[in-house]
């Protein structure tokens, strides 16, 4: 398996396109549009908050089929508690869009980022789809993958290719989102597309599990914000069919795609200076150690601590304590980098110096072990700055 | 019942006193003791955190018996992560404490609060403890309010006084925390002394119902650290005794108290501007609008958008979404201040200006109303403001 350049137009089949619509200042790119020549299965995880955009939902209506062409996403606006008028947007949109392409009307997916409580004018994107329809072509995946950014420094993509029975096989992503560490602006969306020929129904259980380790598993905040998605397309132009035999390989192809979108999310959390990965080792049951792993990376002490580059582990210990795990205070390691700073509970003596080198890396690694049990998790998340603050503070004026 | 001047040396018999033992630096203030001329009912409320200080530990212990003479607490160091030496020392100041005092072991109460992992000096405390005791006056509640700050940037004591059945009753009380903003340093500790005549049981279920209201409802990062406590002291010797029917009036002053320590707790949270006070009504279960409560107060988006003064209720109902509460997202109204933004889940036009100059106020107030069943919850939290990162990126160094 290797990574090849490009995203989400890298399989066969797929094209795109990214331009401005009008809903953004200064003509930011702000519509995004993703097409495949043949009709995909698909298959979606969404966001658990209670609250949802009036775009989520009927893509998550839409969906209920199974089936998808195309993937049209806006930034800038979340087309959300706006009331009735924010469904008839999405609406008018996906009739928009599935007319002009002449497909079905639940063949087209939805999706919108931005601030909270301001009506989409679905006009001025629909003028916008028409541009991009002319536009589509492999090389416009890159536009795609800007135009769905909102606080984010860079566009997120990659893509990988790899044999099944000779047949080459590629898998192609993009994603938006600072961080969970902006819920409210209905953070995160990612967009997988694939060439494989797979059935919806494994295709779910493959994204599903993928999305365990690698979307879900980037911090902070309760991490659902209101239009979160996450969507895969195949549409079987490789001519590989994956059944339960090739399963194995086409799982990790997903998984490693998920995981180079979900570190660039992480890293790119709003102020953020680096990544810190947090692993929890050996813990009695699966759920202590998704406790303590979530608890040390939705921590402002720590992030702040860390941000600091002060080797500060009694807030690491403190998190985990208060986490509802349930362990032993006297079993537990701590290490920061490969520098163990507590031991069973207590304080070691280390080397501040080297402490605070391997803190000043771009990436971070905080280890918890707790010698109990034999569960493992990890959580990727980023140090908190004082630009958290200014981007957060001033976000909507 | 009315405020009165003072603290904790406001209620008869409580005398006070508070030094620079040479555990902070810059001979600040870093001792505190309380001590009662007559042996005193005691109750407590302890951290839920899984990791505890060793300080704390012991009176865990000690406190099973239920009665006390004299409060012990330092700054600057936590006592805790150290192993069995944390415990050591810890005993070894109780031991002189109640050597000197001629009480029982048991009836001195221990606390630390500071770093965490870093041995704390028994030698110091107990030297300093001499100049204490020497010292012990009314007047010495001050020096021992200061004396347990870390990173409060103000002391925080209040008093109030009553009659029951023509007896005049005083209740007073110290804190420190800067919000639980700060839960690796041991954050809260409150100590409550009253002249009042009341057996532990009753005290204890007094203490625990006021602090269900106020300490349990100040916000932010799961609250609980390795060294917080309320504990409240009663020496009988307003010749008041307080049995069922006096517990009324009695409750209503123990919760005044305590409301006045934790709003200045979270007005006093690192970095803080305003203090921030959030309702939930109307939910359908206890337990919901508490979760609801609790989110929004936790939520940095929420934080620093009121920091920035900016009336992003998108966050509030995002945060809401995600607090794992069951509501019907169509049905919520929210206010800032006396502003509706938010009607029925949807965006209302509202004076952006006006919002503004609430915002800007000292004290914020938010009100979420579900409108769906008859259960409430309050919690106090700050906002959160580039302050906040340069006092925790840099804490320990």
């Amino acid at each position: 398996m290797k990574m090849i350049k490009g995203g989400i137009t890298a399989p066969k089949g797929f094209k795109a396109a990214g331009t401005a619509c009008g809903i953004k200042k200064n003509n930011q790119l702000d519509l995004a549009l993703v097409v495949s020549e043949k009709k995909c299965s698909a298959a979606a995880v969404f966001t658990k908050n209670v609250v949802k955009g009036h775009s989520l939902k009927l893509t998550i209506d839409n969906l209920k089929y199974k089936t998808a062409k195309a993937v049209v996403i806006n930034s800038g606006n979340a087309n959300a508690c706006v009331g009735p008028k924010g469904d008839e947007a999405a609406k008018n949109i996906v009739a928009f869009l599935s007319e002009k392409l002449q497909c079905n009307f639940n063949d087209v997916i939805i999706n919108s980022t931005g601030v909270i409580g301001v009506a989409l004018d679905s006009n001025k994107i629909c003028t916008g789809l028409e541009q991009c329809i002319n536009n589509l072509s492999t090389a416009g995946g890159k536009n795609a993958t800007e135009a769905i950014m909102t606080t984010d420094t860079y566009p997120k993509e990659c893509a990988v290719s790899f044999f099944i029975n000779g047949k080459e096989v590629t898998i192609g992503g993009m994603a938006k989102g600072s961080g969970m560490i902006h819920p409210n602006l209905a953070t995160m969306i990612g967009v997988l597309t694939t060439d494989a020929d797979i059935n919806s129904e494994l295709l779910d259980n493959v994204l599903k599990k993928a999305i365990s380790k690698t979307f879900n598993r980037i911090s902070v905040d309760g991490d659902t914000s209101v239009c979160d998605m996450v969507v895969v397309l195949a549409n079987g132009e490789s001519n590989c069919k994956i059944t339960s035999n090739e399963l194995e390989v086409f799982s990790k192809a997903v998984e490693k795609v998920c995981t180079n979108l979900s570190k660039s999310i992480a890293k790119d959390g709003e102020g953020a200076t680096k990544l810190i990965e947090i692993y929890v080792n050996n813990s009695l049951t699966k759920e202590d150690a998704y406790k303590i792993a979530c608890s040390i990376a939705k921590s402002p002490l720590v992030k702040t601590a860390i941000f600091g580059e002060d080797a500060n582990w009694g807030r690491i210990i403190t998190a985990a304590g208060y986490s509802g795990a349930d362990f032993d205070p006297d079993k537990i390691d701590i290490f920061i980098g490969d520098i163990k700073v507590c031991e069973n509970g207590t304080a070691l003596l280390f080397d501040e110096q080297k402490a605070k080198d391997l803190l000043a890396l771009d990436e971070v690694k905080i280890i918890v072990d707790l010698k109990q049990g034999k569960y493992c998790d990890r959580m990727w998340t980023c140090d908190f700055s004082y630009d958290y603050i200014k981007i957060n503070g001033s976000y909507r004026t």
